[in-house]
């Protein structure tokens, strides 16, 4: 089954997680690009519609073969991190453009992804990755062979600090994460049982959590050198992600809203609210949603930023980065 | 660690599941009874009070060993059917007083028993277990070794329909059953995941579930011999269930509100409302609460019940019987 | 605001509430008609997009004018039962063609329309009405001028019902319906604040839900006049709705399956899944997911069939006949 | 309706919110106290089981009349600030002794409580109450006539924090929480509408809330005079807060887990535990739960702390108030 459009077909292998099946549905609907395969390491022979009837897409899940699959001119690839290095690295070396949904080509430095993830699957092509957050490397992505699409936690976090981040005027962060349970993955556990989530909240990986250091990275390239502290919170929520972002500023602020509205004026996708966000607003689109303040009493700049962690944390946002790739309007299949 | 109570000492087998965690809290609190020790299959050597904060049991799973465990006057058994029977049948030759929360000692008829769970385990004791059920059973409860803890559904759907059942009045029933998610017990699965059950209500099981018989057994006893169709439907709620009996009468229906409160004046767990109620009417309480009406336009009878299903439709049901089969006040550690 | 659309333009009056917002931007993107105007009793002034951000459609609420918004081909009306039919009425009378979600011109029977909702504000039109359901009555609908779109649970209901109902084989029917809060609207009450919803099920209007008249209305005019038993329950879901339908078959069931394979092959907006459906499967959109059984221990048929309340139960199905008024093909800016 | 105990008989004004309430329910199941009377603004003739089936008390609301329902030895008032204080005054004018749920008598600085409520209605009663959290002020609890019971997020966060502040090593703190919507009261409003609270989490008062002064007073008191930031989030949970406490150290923070464990080894309603908890593992009581992490990567300490909304941080709190004024076991009918 693939859809009918004429454009470049993409693969989308790892199609059985519910950011790879979102994936395949949204490549199935572009005007633009067809859905020419989707694989599955553990999941062979399934409709994908069996797994997710609300995605109504009827492509049968099959096991990822190379020959085959390698004729496409793009794969989306939705593995875990250390399993997607060599799949990127083997479909990069067959012609094929990637974005990779996993971990493994967003850090630069080695060292520090091996001290977070573990070793490194195609160490040689760390350098080769572009940081796949369109509002802060259009550029890079349009021609990069190999997109990292950011964690869903930097996604909202980068463009509610890069304003700061571009001046200069972050000393110090916290950035405290309300994330749902689709972030935690399809994989049934005691975490993500109805019963363990519903009616609470509950920090996770307090002691560091692996987004921290893809946060930090960018800010340095942007100009704000800072060890910031990144402490999700799971909440009864199924899909989306809040992050409320406490900065110590390193100078003064200026006219704090002035300046979002600045960065953000052309941004198809970064909506600049009048009062704080919350996930309902942006589920089931590409669209991170921002509210900033100035707090006079303590002179911290408090932004607010949510985005639907499937999409814009995701899957959206890698189609947004096909679309930069094959000179696309950004828009197309994502918008409304 | 064991409370402090001077009465029998009763042991929790099966104690890491939510139903045996809570007869274990229950039990641990209770004035009379004393916890003598928690056993697990699966969790030996983990404090309870790490797997379930909020029960507050500092006691630790230890694995079953019989010679050692069977030295109470009475166990709780909160073991899966078939694992559970030859478990009683032991702890019974030894002179324990068991309540089983299985359905292993439920069905008198052990063809029927085998139809819907597959060999049974001690099917000379079949005829021994008391129905679990006080409200219909408080004598035999009384004086048995083994009484059969109902399953939640029939506990809720026999309150609803006794007083009609006992006056011939059943024609036809369905009971439409709405079950939160811990009436699926522990274990993780597609089933129990938050993102499965957040925004959705699900039937399963509408090819005939395993309470079905068990409510006809007690319908026929009390004088309504039908074949009920009982459909539960998953909901995203964590504790709780509501059944709505819909019911075609064989004969004039009276007064039907006199009716029940005739039938559970002196009742101390069931509460006939003004309105139809809630599982949150009854959130961890031993309460049962009805609602009845008289649909003149259909001429059927429309009975809601809610219990708790970690509550009465399980563990503190257990306690209510452990307090009859020890001629102790009913409501002893379960009021208010 | 207007969308670009070229082809008839479209006012919704009555677009603060949850199901005329939907209207209005499922109008907004749709490919040929155009939106014209929304209007407020309410809000008057408000961006819909401030009341809803997630629809993203910017136009202002206004004061409905019917010298200025009445030039438009046709209506949307989003309006309680009895306020909607004086409205739909002048409507009309200026030429616009109308789809009216309210409750005011579903029932032929003015004295049933009396006896459960109050006197009519437009009796004479009570005869003009197609009533909306296009897997029904598509060609009537084709040619009417005034639309009567069906209530929620009556859509289910109806897809659920209609093949058993044109074979004449429903002796008895039992409708248990759970449904979101969405469909109590949006006002704040008790009945609606998350306090009361979370956690519980609640069944209301016990002694008759004016749904009912409507199903049966319907069910007769296919062949089947019964009294059928309605009863909604509030269950802790934003969107979608379920109904299970338990039918005393009044002959020989036959090859359910097959029945409902061939009443539906060439439906658009109807599924027959393989396994019982819930509401996550439709959400946010005009699909009507269904599943039959037939249970052999009670000869009854077991029908369930879950859309999303907002969209095919209300805003999506009354584009759907604004399609089929303007010849467009039915799915035009609704699928997938 | 009053309960059998024979001590102290105290009066609950304002019982028809959540937090009068749940007070009118503790009182009337206390082994010491007696319930004299509930009365309410609002639903004067109502019964209280009416309005809370769940909580069991079949008191009838009464209009309050002072000259009646202020022979009693005490009082609980649930009124909201502002209406509080003169009603308190009048009780105290009679002798009665008063737990007061509102913000009336926290600060004690007129012109903070003037900035953040309005004028004050019995401003020379300030420096009267004593601050109601036992856990920091045992002793001026015990002798006093006023007792200004906590706001529930100062609650949750000086139990955080008072530790680190006593040891003046607060040199900056983020404060945010999640909390549950009975927070927000029993008032409908489109904030507590179900579908505008599930799968959301909104931030809210990030201009300011009226808890950081309070927050500030105590932490000044306990030698860390700090500008707390305090942002509250609401998240889809009926009952129960997290609090995050980002602490920037003004000196060497030690061994962290030590001083925690020092400052709360003998405090009844406050648990360390060894992961993050959340609301679930302490609703329904009066327990404080904790967690501290020394991040070494950025020098901050983190410190989780979860209460009941309801339990701790209103209404169980307040009987934990009454059993310290009226000199008896403070866990007296609120363990376990």
């Amino acid at each position: 089954m693939a859809s009918s459009a004429a454009g470049p077909r993409v693969l989308v292998a790892g199609a059985s997680g519910y950011t790879g099946a979102l994936a395949a549905r949204l490549i199935d609907r572009h005007p633009h690009f067809g859905l020419a395969a989707v694989t599955s390491r553990s999941d062979v022979g399934v409709r994908l519609d069996d797994l997710y009837p609300h995605h109504r897409v009827a492509s049968v899940l099959e096991e990822l073969d190379l020959d085959r699959h390698a004729q496409v001119e793009a794969a989306i690839v939705a593995y875990p991190h250390g399993a997607a290095a060599p799949v990127v690295a083997a479909l990069r070396e067959r012609g094929v453009r990637v974005v990779d949904l996993s971990a493994d080509f967003r850090l630069r430095d080695r060292a520090v992804y091996e001290a977070w993830y573990g070793q490194h699957g195609a160490p040689e092509l760390l350098a080769t990755g572009a940081y796949g957050l369109p509002e802060l490397h259009r550029e890079a992505i349009a021609g990069a062979d190999i997109v990292a699409n950011p964690g869903c936690f930097p996604t909202a976090a980068l463009i509610a600090l890069a304003p700061l981040a571009r001046a200069g005027l972050i000393a110090d962060v916290v950035v405290d994460v309300k994330t749902g349970v689709s972030g935690a993955g399809r994989a049934a556990s005691a975490t993500t049982h109805f019963v363990s989530v519903d009616g609470n909240v509950t920090p996770y990986k307090v002691e560091g959590h692996r987004h921290a250091p893809e946060v930090d990275q960018e800010l340095a390239a942007l100009g704000a050198p800072v060890t910031s502290t990144v402490v999700p919170h799971l909440v009864p929520v199924d899909q989306g992600e809040l992050v409320s972002c406490y900065v110590t500023p390193a100078g003064d602020l200026g006219d704090l809203r002035a300046r979002y509205e600045d960065a953000y004026a052309d941004e198809p996708f970064v909506e600049l609210a009048d009062a704080p966000p919350g996930p309902r607003d942006v589920r089931d689109t590409n669209v991170a949603r921002l509210f900033c303040h100035h707090d006079r009493r303590t002179g911290k700049a408090l932004v607010f930023c949510t985005v639907d962690n499937l999409w814009k944390g995701a899957a959206s946002q890698a189609v947004q980065n096909l679309n930069l790739m094959f000179a696309r309007d950004e828009r197309e299949g994502l918008w409304p």
